[in-house]
């Protein structure tokens, strides 16, 4: 069986660390036997500087063909004047919606080998390992109708609907559930529902969905309380499953909990469980092109495309493994760089990570 | 000039925390020549059981013809199954909406005296005073319409509406300006300009009022972002303005990021400064009776109603300034406790606060 994995580099740092993503890719695949085959194609402003759009054709096609896809980053100053629909961003957006990748995935994970990065006190911090479940292609964000419109007295009302169907919550519930099941079987819930009817029914159908998965331990939390909770006591979570909005709201604040944000991979699934993997931090454009970038998220987005759209737990966590075995070496790139530790440019934490594979 | 303040004691610890805080703003009347008169009433749980009803006519006339309310706090198990119109919180409910107290107003300061109870580093948080401005009776908490339909294909979906007019976001702005012009004159305005239409006129117009202040320095910051920067460097605001819901989050966040939630007021105002003033805490109905509840926060609350409702400043200063004392006297109630601090009651640390001042 063979499968086919589409690299997109992107833009700014994009390119350098996804190359370094797939030489340890390259390195798993032999050693694992998993039969995977690599494509590349343009996407962000290195697809409109050479065919004038942010996702051309025939990147679509390949990534409609692929089984998962690895992004590097896009987006950069040279193309912040272009109009909304021509810019980088839309690239990703075209993707998403055209793959269907409802499901975020947005671990928070804090080696202990970093744990001094963090604002938080290391014992509140240190071995955090949260998953936010966040549904992307619904919610508040997509509701219709919305705009700016005229009311009767002539002053201006800004309006947007926040809506889930029945089926756009179950799917999304699905996804977390399974998610529990394997990890460490707790799954928390995070609503509204004391306040927005929206809510109401998202709890309803966790609940409903609750007796499909005996073996997970189901909770409901308000959206407010989960912000403070995170700050409070992170490691109380195991998998937290949200909505849009509170998703993007809750998954920021989970990741910054690590200090580390050039340590966060992200995955985008359908129900395929085809997927597009990317790390959480941007392209940038400062520093590309330099070889300084930290291309560990990027490696540990590969691991995570492994295991939710390739089912290779193996090959995942020897990728994992392999990562925290070069930060017990004390090999940092500049954005985690601490007292004692090594500096190393891309290329060096790359190859660092193959050998310690 | 009498003004009068209404004292709502309410439920639970609710009593004893107002008792003290009574205490204070008798001293400080005396001290400062306020003039100011008392009365009470009651809300809550126990004006339901005294009259059916969580806010009684009576009440609300005392509260309309009061210049500032002292509110403890309401609710506990014994109302908990009563049905929701005559729940113990629709009481506040019934005050904030009759009197439009649309600006709510919650500051997150950190005591150095109690650093070590957040779970932040304490160079990251020691010293914090933010303060956060939350739209308190518009956006998607009251949007019309709201509730769960049935599709043509038969499924269910939930929805809200998320709605901000001119004039709301306008009000509201005026308040945090006006509050920045008060502090360090920084204000961050607080959105998702980049997704959400209603944002968006919310940025343009707090934009638009800029010009009004020009000593206040006026940023914006997207939701996601604010999440995430009041975890990494919260000491970076000085006064956060937001709608409702997202101001219903970053507050509890910031709360949470002093780690002594028992010491934190807040207040609710209306156009012409009249306003509401309670601790951030509950009722506390576990440990009610018990004389061991903190009344920091609500005899800081008063001072905030010095402040605000009363323009007494200095008197406001001298309040907190007895509090700060009494921290650094190594006084703590129960919440508070930590090695090396002398455990009281509340009453004792009444009566320090008293001595203090
Ligand atoms: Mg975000
Ligand atoms: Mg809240």
């Amino acid at each position: 069986m063979s499968r086919n994995v589409l690299l997109l580099p992107g833009d700014g740092i994009g390119p350098e660390i996804v190359a370094e993503a797939e030489k340890v890719l390259n390195k798993v695949n032999d050693q694992f036997n998993l039969g995977l085959t690599f494509d590349k194609a343009l996407v962000g402003g290195a697809a409109i500087d050479a065919t004038d759009s942010p996702l051309p054709d025939e990147t679509l096609e390949k990534a409609r063909n692929a089984d998962a896809i690895l992004l590097g980053a896009v987006g950069g100053p040279q193309w912040d004047s272009l109009p909304m629909a021509k810019r980088p961003e839309k690239g990703l957006l075209g993707l998403r919606s055209n793959l269907q990748l409802f499901a975020n995935l947005r671990p928070a994970i804090l080696y202990p080998q970093l744990a001094s990065a963090s604002s938080l006190k290391p014992e509140v911090v240190s071995g955090l390992d949260i998953l936010i479940v966040r549904e992307l292609t619904g919610g508040i964000y997509f509701g219709q109708p919305r705009g700016v419109r005229e009311l009767e007295n002539g002053e201006r009302q800004g309006y947007n609907t926040y809506q889930y169907t029945e089926s756009e919550i179950r799917r999304i519930g699905r996804v977390a559930f399974e998610a529990a099941q394997q990890r460490g079987k707790k799954l928390c819930s995070v609503d509204k529902a004391n306040v927005l009817e929206v809510t109401v029914l998202w709890r309803e159908i966790m609940e409903d969905l609750k007796r499909e998965y005996p073996d997970v331990e189901l909770s409901h939390m308000y959206v407010d309380n989960a912000a403070m909770q995170l700050v409070r006591a992170p490691k109380q979570f195991d998998v937290i499953v949200t909505g849009n909005m509170f998703g993007d709201i809750l998954s920021d604040e989970a990741a910054m909990l690590t200090g580390s944000i050039g340590m966060l991979p992200s995955a985008s699934l359908n129900s395929e469980k085809q997927g597009m993997y990317e790390p959480c931090h941007g392209s940038a454009p400062d520093i590309a092109g330099q070889g300084i970038a930290n291309p560990l998220a990027t490696i540990i987005s590969a691991a995570m495309m492994l295991r939710y759209s390739l089912n290779e737990e193996k090959a995942a966590e020897a990728i994992e493994a392999a990562v925290s075995k070069v930060l017990d070496q004390g090999l940092r790139t500049a954005d985690i760089m601490s007292d004692g530790g090594q500096k190393v440019s891309t290329r060096e934490m790359g190859e660092a990570v193959l050998s310690a594979l």
